[in-house]
């Protein structure tokens, strides 16, 4: 008997049909002698819904205040969900109980629409756990210390399953979602990409911040931080398949690094075409021109990607990075208004058709080249590297966003992805 | 410069283009120097989508279980009202700030599904409205004092908004709705039915009690203990007409009794087919007998309404009530699983077509032989009344359904109600 987490995306939640089957598996779980705690999503297009309504009645202002009120309108759609399934419970003859975010409650900070989880009260959930019931909880929100409901921002029920699992010490978080684990690349792109069967926290993060859509990066971060045993699976496998293949399936993100992984070098391509590049020419290169340019961006609550500050000549550097598309347009702006003037930029340019291209691997770290075999393999391709930045076990590049599918598939072939580990 | 608690139904709310209006009335009330709180509904046909979903997961256990979760899931309505309604003040220029029932805190018992509301917390919705902000609370919720949320019941709303006048010693509480005030009868039941300029606490109290679906009855117990000026009043007139010509419009329920009511014997004629009579036939007729059948339907949080117990015969006597047609089956089952065989009676009648049919008015206290001409006209109609109830302010029969619209008429005649108040 263990304590278990899972965690149902939009789609597995999308119906009062799939809610059931969403029920009927958890049930099979806790009749197995599991303790479980079960996180939902909204169900699916419900968050856009209610997000779009409100975009309706105030188009452009992005306020404090704006931001307080969408969370209040965002976070009914988990609290709907959390209902739904304890009720389907209930009905499949369980004792369930659910909670919102504050009733836990889950702490976060004031940051609304992109709050962070501080801390996590488990007494509540323990006690219900005792009595022998499920614990359905709301994802993707909280509540700040002044009483306001927060949200995490998208993908947020990633975040809180697996902060909910390391809170009450859980065996493993199960994340079920329509793919049925982690693969070498996407496999709209790479035909023959395939499942990894398991995936060390460091490369699954890498993978998760460069764009593979299967987890939320911060739900990663907290897993690494607690040392959370992760589970990606697939909620389309029949709720009745036994149990023990269930428990198997999917990919397990690890923090041993077995023999297995040290043989991969590479063990996945990430990209990412959710990114813009801004670029300050001619900027005066003196101590804390990066600070001066980042900070307003920072203050802003825009968060960064890539950072690239090339040798200066004659006292002049260009300095560029990437955002989110969703803030390309409100970081020109800052910048137009806020930074041009101070920090002497002779030009302002952003492009917003780029994307970015990653090979992962913990291999990496014992296996010189590989950057450079990376660089000659898009070079062969004639495909253009606008900007460039590694990491311990990763490369990325950012290219013209018309060539991803070309790097993509050039990059799986190149280092033997498509075939098993040997 | 007053305090001001607007309350909007569900069908102003029914769009982003309505609650533009509502952003845009309230406002208009706070430049003219209001301290504004509104308390808004459900978007139209949303409480009813929620449950409807929950239904489909359950189609039958009424548990406290079940019963809690039915509101956490459908307080998200009344979420969604508040956050957009405050997005479109501020959308208008406004400061706005929009809680939930638990972040007031509006304190209920723990009676799902129809919990009363113990005490409002005025602290926070008062320094907000120092500081400037115009206040939107949810309708129909609250919080138990375990943290658990709790719903009013359906027309909830109309109480919170009374309690929240209540407990901000608010000047005025105006109920905007799909009616322009309180009539004399339903108008599309009497064609002739009158508007009332005014109308006594108890007689609202009483019409509200006896169908009369302009204001849920508990409002108006709030607003009667409370002493809360209320007024019924249209959410269809433009936003902005003159706000003196408003605040004079509808229906203002009051407390002190005027020449005019006086002179009115009967100010209404109020109907109600929601309910079901069930009696009991030859109960033993002993001290204690009518606590031994109510008991266990009070128990079952069964509302009853009329209560007849007619002299007895050799011991024993009949026994009848009515209760809400939706408990009816369930009281019916009830009784015959917990009481019948405690009472000795010989037979358990049920019957959901009949109707209520009230006169109600001030002016019966200090006019004799008001009951006895409502029981004239009805036998001149050929109707037969099957149970009669009587109170200081009110005569109520009990009818075949099918006389209900026959009835009516003839008594809003009959009382001189289709006349201009001389």
């Amino acid at each position: 008997m263990a304590l278990i987490v899972h965690k149902y995306g939009g789609t597995s939640m999308g119906s009062t049909e799939r809610i059931r089957s969403v029920a009927k598996r958890v049930a099979k779980w806790a009749r197995a002698g599991h303790q479980m705690v079960v996180v939902p999503s909204a169900m699916s297009g419900e968050t856009n819904r209610l997000l779009g309504m409100a975009k309706e009645l105030s188009p452009a202002a992005t306020t404090p205040e704006l931001q307080r009120e969408l969370d209040m309108i965002a976070s009914t759609g988990e609290q709907v969900s959390v209902g739904l399934l304890a009720i389907a419970l209930q009905a499949e003859g369980m004792q369930a109980v659910s909670y919102a975010g504050w009733q836990v409650p889950i702490r976060t900070d004031s940051a609304h629409t992109k709050a962070r989880i501080q801390h996590i009260d488990d007494a509540r959930v323990r006690a219900d756990l005792a009595a022998g019931k499920v614990v359905v909880i709301t994802g993707f929100q909280g509540v700040d210390e002044h009483g306001h409901i927060t949200t995490l921002g998208r993908g947020g029920s990633d975040t809180s399953a697996v902060a909910v699992a390391a809170a009450m010490k859980a065996h493993e978080c199960l994340i079920y979602t329509d793919v049925d684990g982690v693969y070498t690349t996407d496999p709209r792109i790479v035909a023959d990409a395939r499942r990894l069967t398991t995936i060390s926290f460091e490369e699954m993060l890498e993978m998760a911040s460069l764009g593979s859509k299967v987890l939320q990066i911060r739900s990663v971060e907290f897993a690494g931080k607690y040392r959370v045993p992760l589970r990606v699976l697939s909620s389309f496998t029949p709720w009745d398949i036994d149990i023990d293949a269930e428990a198997k399936s999917g990919t397990l993100i690890t923090f041993e690094e077995d023999e297995k992984m040290e043989q991969a070098v590479v063990s996945g391509i990430a990209f990412n075409r959710d990114e813009a590049k801004i670029s300050l020419m001619g900027v005066t290169d003196k101590p804390g021109i990066a600070h001066l340019i980042l900070g307003p961006v920072a203050e802003a609550n825009i968060d960064v990607d890539v950072i690239i500050q090339n040798v200066s000549h004659d006292g002049r550097t260009d300095f560029s990075f990437t955002v989110h598309r969703n803030d390309f347009q409100r970081t020109m702006e800052l910048l137009r208004v806020k930074v041009l003037p101070v920090t002497g930029a002779t030009d302002l340019i952003g492009d917003a058709k780029i994307c970015k291209v990653s090979i992962v691997g913990i291999g990496m770290r014992s296996h010189v080249g590989v950057a450079s075999r990376m660089f000659s393999v898009l070079s062969d391709e004639g495909i253009n590297i606008q900007m460039i930045t590694t990491s311990e076990i990763k490369t990325s590049v950012v290219i013209d966003e018309k060539y991803m599918e070309l790097a993509v598939r050039a990059l799986h072939k190149a280092f033997d992805l498509d075939q098993p580990p040997g």
